[in-house]
This record gives C-alpha cells, structure tokens and sequence, in this order.
C-alpha cells in the first residue's frame, strides 16, 4: 500500500511495543529473515489490536471482528542477533469496513523496515460496515 | 530418554512422512536451525497420532487425549537448504498414563537426527490411566 | 504493489514448489499463520532464483546478486493443518534495477493467497542496474 | 539427560534473559508451541554462550568451538499470548569433550518447562577435548 505518511518517522507512532531479536529468527544469509521481521510486525499490530482498537470499542455495541486481509514489508536495512528493536504501531487509514495500520521497525541504527497490514472487520464470515460509534472512536485515532 | 533401539535404523520406523527444508528454517549458522529440527519431529509425531494413533482407538470407549511432556532431539548432522527429509516415528514404549515415541530424519546422507517424545494420556486437565482396550491395541503397534 | 495480473490464476505461473503444511505453522486462532505464509512464498522465491533466475545468468558476467527490498502478501481463504500446497512463480515486471516476483498459493479450494515480491539488484552493497544482456534474458521471462 | 539438580529452582540459575510470547509462537492448539519453547531456550542459551562462556575463554589459547550435540525439553505448564517470560541458564555437567547446561523458563505462574543442552567442543570438524586452562575456568561456573 502506498500512503502519504513517512513510516521511518518515529514520530508517527503513538503505540510502542519492544522485542528481542532470537537466533532461530535468522538464516543463513547471515541476518533477521524476511519473515521474522513479519513477526515483528504481527507483534505489534495485535498488541495494538488488543490494547487500542479492542478497547476503542468498549460499550459499543457494534459487529466488530478484525482479520488480516493484505501485509505489505519494507525492507530497509540488515538486522542482526543479538539485537533488541522497537515496533511502533499507528492507524493511518479508515474504510468502508476495513482500516490500515503503520509500522516502524527501529533500531539503534534507525527504522530498518516499516510496514502496512490492511485489516477487515469481518463478523460471521463476511465483511461488515464498521458502526458510526465504533468509527467515530477510531477517527480519534487517525494522524 | 535412554533406549534400546537404535534410532538411526530406518527398518525401526512403520511410518513415514515427507518434509522439506524451508530457507527460514536454516540459521546464520549457515545450516538448518535446532529449532526447525524440533519442527520436522513435531510433523512426524502429530501426523502420527492423526492417522495412527487416533485410528486406533476407534470404537474404544476410553478416556485418550495425549500432550506432549517431553522432547529430546539429538542432532547428528548437519542440514541445509534446499533439502528434502523422511521422518519415520515408532511407537517404542507404554507406560500406565504415558507412552513415548522414537523418531529417526534422514536425508540422501543418512540419519541427521533422532528424536524421543514422551506424551501423557491427559483428560480433563489431568493424568489419566490408559483403558484396558486402548492399551491392547497399542501393544500391537511397539516393536 | 498493484499488478495488472490475476495472481490468482494458475495459469500465469511457469514455476511451481510444493510445501506441506506444519502444526507449527498454525496460531491460536486455529489456522494458519500469516507468516507462515510468507514462508511458503519465501520457498516459492527462492527455489525460483536459484533454478531460474540463476541459470539465467549462466555465462553473463554482468554483477547480479538479488535481495528482497519488499514483500506483499494477500490473505483470500484460511489455511489448515494438515495440508498440502503449491506456490507458483513468475517474474512479472523489470526495472532498471530490480524486478517483480508474484505468487500465487493454491490448496485443493483454490487459491489462498497470493503474493509480490520486489527485489533489488544489489552487488557490494549499492543498488546496480542489470547488465544488458542479463536483462535480455530475464525478459524472455515476463508473461 | 536426568540430573541431580532441581531445574524448576530459579535459584539454580546465575544468568537470565528476558523474552515475550509472540502471537505467531502460539499454534492451533490454543498455546504456546513446543517449538516456540525451544527458541526460547535456545535464546538463552546462546546468550549464555557469548556473554559467559565465550568471555570465559578470554586470552585462553585452547581450541574452543561448540555445537549443540542433544536438547531436552520438558513441559510442565501451557503457556500463552500475550506474556513475559524469563529464561535461566546454568552449566551443570563438564566432560571431557563437552558440557551440558540447564535451563529453567519461569513465567508470574512459576516454572512452566525446564531444558538441559548437552554441546560438544568441535574444532576443525571433530570432537576436541577441552584444554586444561579452559576447563579450570568453566569448572568455576558449575553449581
């Protein structure tokens, strides 16, 4: 997903969550693996999820589910073990009945990856208008 | 665990399953990580009580749901990526609440790992006795 | 990234790894993972370069040497263990220096996921412009 | 590998590392993975290896190079997303050639899986015994 956020800019990140990087998270390229940093990344978004969004909704009494629909990683610089990092979480964007999450990935060195995971609010199977509440508080939360 | 068995054996081993070594499973060790060892036994092992152990106690009206208490992996080889393997598993022992698996991973080189896993017979939280028919039937599956 | 492609047709992929589906690709929301799934793609990919996009190159001594500066993965159905997939590949799009990879990932329902991947050609550490002749040959590839 | 020691002790342990539960540990059984398990360990471990062992062997002039040889999990409580954990680490048993650790994973419930590592001292491909200096120093760190 293209956006007109700078997602290296730490400061587009309200909600932080840290992480360690292991050694079963390389390969023998020697660095992270692609898909450990999208571990990163689900870490983040479903601390987030449960933390922000799922509180967001507190009293509301809408349908509201969220399932991952699209993740877009970008791969900025090399990581390695042992290593610590910093996810940085912000909702960017809200659909008719899906939303877009942010993700910077930083180290000591900077942001090595940023991401975007497109989310739908899917209830019994099928996507669903997200409620005027449940979209009124999520709106509070767009930069 | 200690065993009488020889573990590198393929003629130990009834029943078998196919997996291949993924890029994200090796380390920046440059070979296949312990830990994605851990997962060839584990597709051995739950493919195992699927089809064999569960097919077994068909028609028994006992008290059967395993978990696993304890692994152990002995690493005889390395292993790389690209890669296929063969993982063969073996009943070898019943205890009264427990039994324990033997498991053998080959590879166009020979055995690269051997592997036991301890499960227990766990219903409703706790350490169940194996039923009197159940255990018959497994009898007839040890070497 | 957005394609002019249907990733989910078969018919649009020339090269195709089968992978198995692991317990330990599945998560607590009783399917599985969707970084699993990126490590399906991860296969699809690799297995592509080494046997495609390699031999390709085989005789052109242009600086060639690739690395994954974005990956996209779309979530269309649930996958479950036990399972069997495909992924198939094809390059879909050349820059000065980079390419596109997409991925589709089918099961016996159809497709599950599909997937682009962006990849730079990068040779000591900076970004290189594929050689003409590389080129040539890498073109014969697009769809 | 049975021991003398009680694993479950934190007391045992002189060395700790800090990790967390990633959703993408859990799997369709409603818990953590036993395979999860062992990257912890294997978190702790590793650390262990460079921060203690390595430094261990600081201006020692004996060949010293080790692999893991034999992991042993046990699993004494579900674990689960989200959560903290601390991973202990100890050496326990010095041979000629090798030496095993023990590991005990603590979470706010208590002890929920203990580990021990059996690794070899592999020079140049074989097994080497370790030097006389070397083994005074690690004889230091035994409990």
């Amino acid at each position: 997903m293209t956006t007109d956020f700078d997602l290296t800019d730490p400061g587009l990140y309200g909600y932080w969550v840290d992480e360690n990087v292991r050694f079963s998270d390389t390969d023998q390229a020697g660095h992270v693996n692609n898909t450990a940093i999208a571990k990163y990344v689900e870490s983040g978004r479903l601390h987030f999820d449960f933390d922000v969004l799922k509180s967001a909704g507190t009293g509301v009494d809408e349908p509201f589910g969220l399932i991952l629909a699209s993740l877009t990683v970008n791969y900025l610089q090399e990581s390695y073990f042992p290593g610590k990092l910093r996810i940085g979480t912000r909702l960017i964007k809200l659909g008719n009945s899906s939303m877009t999450t942010a993700h910077g990935l930083f180290r000591e060195t900077g942001c090595f990856a940023t991401s975007t995971c497109v989310m739908v609010n899917k209830v019994g199977g099928a996507s669903t208008r997200l409620g005027p509440h449940m979209r009124a508080r999520l709106e509070r939360l767009l930069p």
